[in-house]
């Protein structure tokens, strides 16, 4: 009886052509947040189910998509599969804080587990980037995680952003300002939606007393006029500033949020690729500061690539010590979608390497080893394991991607001369020496790479952000 | 109710002192399978069941220590979590045979998951690496395995390892010469323990009638003397020819192994590193031809860190088509743990990069800045959030692996003129010119980086092989 070789619903193989953008895309990333000094972390796959589900770890939810874990002679409902990085994140902080120190800046890429309904696009286990600074207030970490998710956008190439931010002291004062503020919840619940069902019918849950916050149609107007206001540049904090800025909080948000976009620009941010919405709440029962999300112009519809913010206690849930922080998580699945659509990841993966092809005749060793060099002169290479029809042993190297092949026949051993062949194009350069082999390799795919050949750019490695401000802009 | 913060039974969580060499490693291991032609394919941490335990799928020791996987409303007993990367590999391949083409050269790195009674320095998660050459026999893929697993251990700096060679034709050939072949699973699994219990028990074992395999002593003599002989460089192959050469299968097995070896010689493989152990079995239900695996001088009681072998029928579970292939499989929680053991580990993580301090009277913007523009020059940089005393600031650079301390004060900004401090020796390069920050920083860390002021080696990057040959030898 054979198995069928499906996988589980709601699940999915990577096969190497999606791979191999997502490996390259968490490369990068780890590369940046190794560059702002941010260390990884990791914790289990399993965690004890009691941390998963305590009080407000997690919403109502995602409390019942998660996937229990028992092995023989576990006791069932004792273990559980993580839904995200940030509970572990707590958890981890307080097990951990005598060695960690604080402040702490920690990162961490890995799959999390959620049994969602499986539909087009969304799997039951998916791929999450966290990125947090524990344990300081300073409005410094606030600034330093929206220009580490800046500069992660850009260094992934990822076509233009705009990372939109809020502050939790905005949204009170406007309640404050609309007399509202016992209505908080009913009234950031329907501003959450202003984008999907537009202003008339948020107007309309606002002053709806079942459903909706009950308020006046004169505190509703209010509101609304002024988040649909406040979504544009920097400079609407200086209109906010002129209707809020009696009340001592929202005061005091407006200019922390100002001083943060001040350290932004000082960094080489470049300001096309920020924006400031007043209406952007993400979850206030947990955030007490900062909050931002990340759209992508024209793709909106992947909702936000990138969020996070600033929370008052971490650890709550397992500590009576308070300790405050910042972050922000990056969706890698829909960041990889994102870029495969914009046709980016086809951009950065130029072909590259060389398939040794070699004749019937040929002694293996000789083009075995001729690989071997190539790889210790930094060349990807590989030997087609058997001497069959050379068309054929091109065509596979052309199908895994190599940019060049090289055969070896009896002539080529004979007169010491061989040709490479451009795989795309079936161009050859020819006559190169064959005792010198590994420098003209080397020398061809170094001009490739240089873009003299086939106009590729070469795989640069910015720092961060400002390195790669040319030629793109958002507006 | 404050939630207790440890993790379950069995796992554990990895701090920054952990995490980090070992996803140095990981990216060591990526970048030399990517050197050879390798492509990384992912497949979910959950299976279905049935795919996991179908037959022959995994022993039944592994079988009883899976975790099983249930979601609300998904019915038990229908999900696991895979316990190693071949039973998915074989499923894989079997579903997107026609997407991925043969011959296929995948790696995967990631998380397997077995229930085991917890024990020091045993997990129930622990990661594998496992890479494999599906669909071909020829020879030249077993020697590229053997090669790959030299070239990472090498680029790993794994200290005077050794991988061990057989072949299980030579062990065929050896049971037909004492008539043995029909006992075959009680003489390998008596060889087996030859290294743990000593040649005096294993032909009590040979001879038992009860518990044993019933051989005459003469045959029991025959098997253990050939065996003891037959661990050694290669030349015990030419031994082993004289012995077992009228022998049809352990002649080819022979010639086999030995042009193996000429393939790796001529590819750069260090012979020191390389040895034949006629008594390795490994698990010889699964495997059909060559199989090997490493040991490391001085750290034997770690077992092997890698090991693998031939099979002619991977994905027989699921299909009828039968696809031989040959590969192996690292265990980097063991690598890890050796390289640490070893010192290994610390020698690859020297400090790097620059802590920018700043006094209290410093508008924050100017040490943030700056710390961007040194990371836009490839430097690793952080500001500490908040201008507390200076000492303590470098002091959490210095615990944070930080070689470099900056100090931005009044003075400094009146004068243009600063101060890099060694943090390791606190050691200051003094008065240089503030105007051209980025430059002087990068100078002093690559002066660093090649060892000039510290006696550290640059992080080389060789392609494999031989490039790593000097000065390191296994005898």
């Amino acid at each position: 009886m054979l198995i069928d070789p499906r996988v589980a619903s709601g699940l999915r193989d990577l096969t190497p052509k999606l791979a191999k953008p997502r490996e390259q895309l968490m490369d990068r990333l780890r590369e940046i947040f190794h560059k702002f000094g941010f260390q990884s972390i990791q914790t289990p796959h399993i965690e004890r189910k009691e941390v998963l589900t305590g009080k407000g770890a997690g919403s109502e939810e995602v409390l019942r998509q998660i996937f229990d874990v028992t092995n023989t002679g576990g006791t069932p409902g004792e273990l559980a599969l993580r839904f995200d990085h940030t509970v572990p994140l707590a958890r981890f902080v307080t097990a951990h804080l005598n060695e960690i120190g604080l402040p702490f800046k920690r990162y961490a890429i890995g799959s999390v587990f959620r049994g969602e309904r499986p539909a087009k696009g969304r799997f039951r286990e998916f791929t999450q980037c966290d990125f947090d600074i524990v344990g300081t207030e300073s409005l410094l970490a606030d600034a330093e995680i929206v220009l580490l998710m800046y500069s992660a956008l850009r260094f992934a190439d990822v076509p233009e952003f705009c990372i939109w931010l809020n502050h939790r002291g905005i949204l009170e004062g406007l309640l404050a300002k609309a007399n509202a503020s016992d209505r908080g919840p009913a009234v950031l619940r329907a501003l959450d939606k202003l984008a999907k069902i537009g202003p008339e019918k948020v107007l309309m849950e606002l002053t709806s007393e079942e459903k909706g916050a009950g308020l006046s149609h004169e505190q509703a107007e209010l509101i609304v006029s002024f988040v649909l206001a406040g979504r544009g540049g920097p400079d609407v904090l200086d209109e906010a500033e002129k209707l809020l800025g009696e009340i001592p909080q929202a005061h005091e948000a407006i200019q922390s949020l100002k001083s943060l976009i001040r350290h932004l620009l000082e960094a080489g941010y470049a300001p096309e690729y920020l924006g400031v919405d007043m209406g952007l709440a993400r979850g206030l029962d947990y955030y007490t500061g900062v909050v931002l999300e990340t759209t992508v112009k024209g793709w909106e519809k992947f909702g936000s690539i990138g969020s996070g913010g600033r929370y008052d206690n971490l650890t709550g849930l397992f500590s009576q010590k308070k300790i405050p922080g910042v972050g922000a998580s990056i969706g890698l699945d829909r960041l990889v979608a994102l870029l495969e659509e914009s046709a980016q990841l086809e951009k950065n993966m130029q072909p590259e390497g060389v398939l040794v092809g070699y004749f019937p005749g040929v002694a293996s060793e000789i083009p075995f080893g001729i690989a071997s060099q190539l790889r210790q002169a930094d060349i990807v290479a590989e030997v087609y394991p058997d001497p069959i029809a050379i068309g054929k042993q091109m065509a596979y190297g052309s199908s895994r991607g190599y940019e060049f092949g090289l055969i070896l026949g009896p002539d080529e051993l004979a007169s010491r001369i061989f040709h490479l062949r451009h795989l795309r194009d079936r161009k050859e350069i020819r006559d190169l020496p064959l005792d010198s082999l590994v420098d003209s390799v080397k020398r061809h795919c170094q001009a490739d790479a240089s873009g003299v050949l086939t106009g590729s750019k070469p795989d640069s490695v910015p720092g961060s952000a400002s390195s790669q401000e040319s030629g793109k802009a958002n507006s």
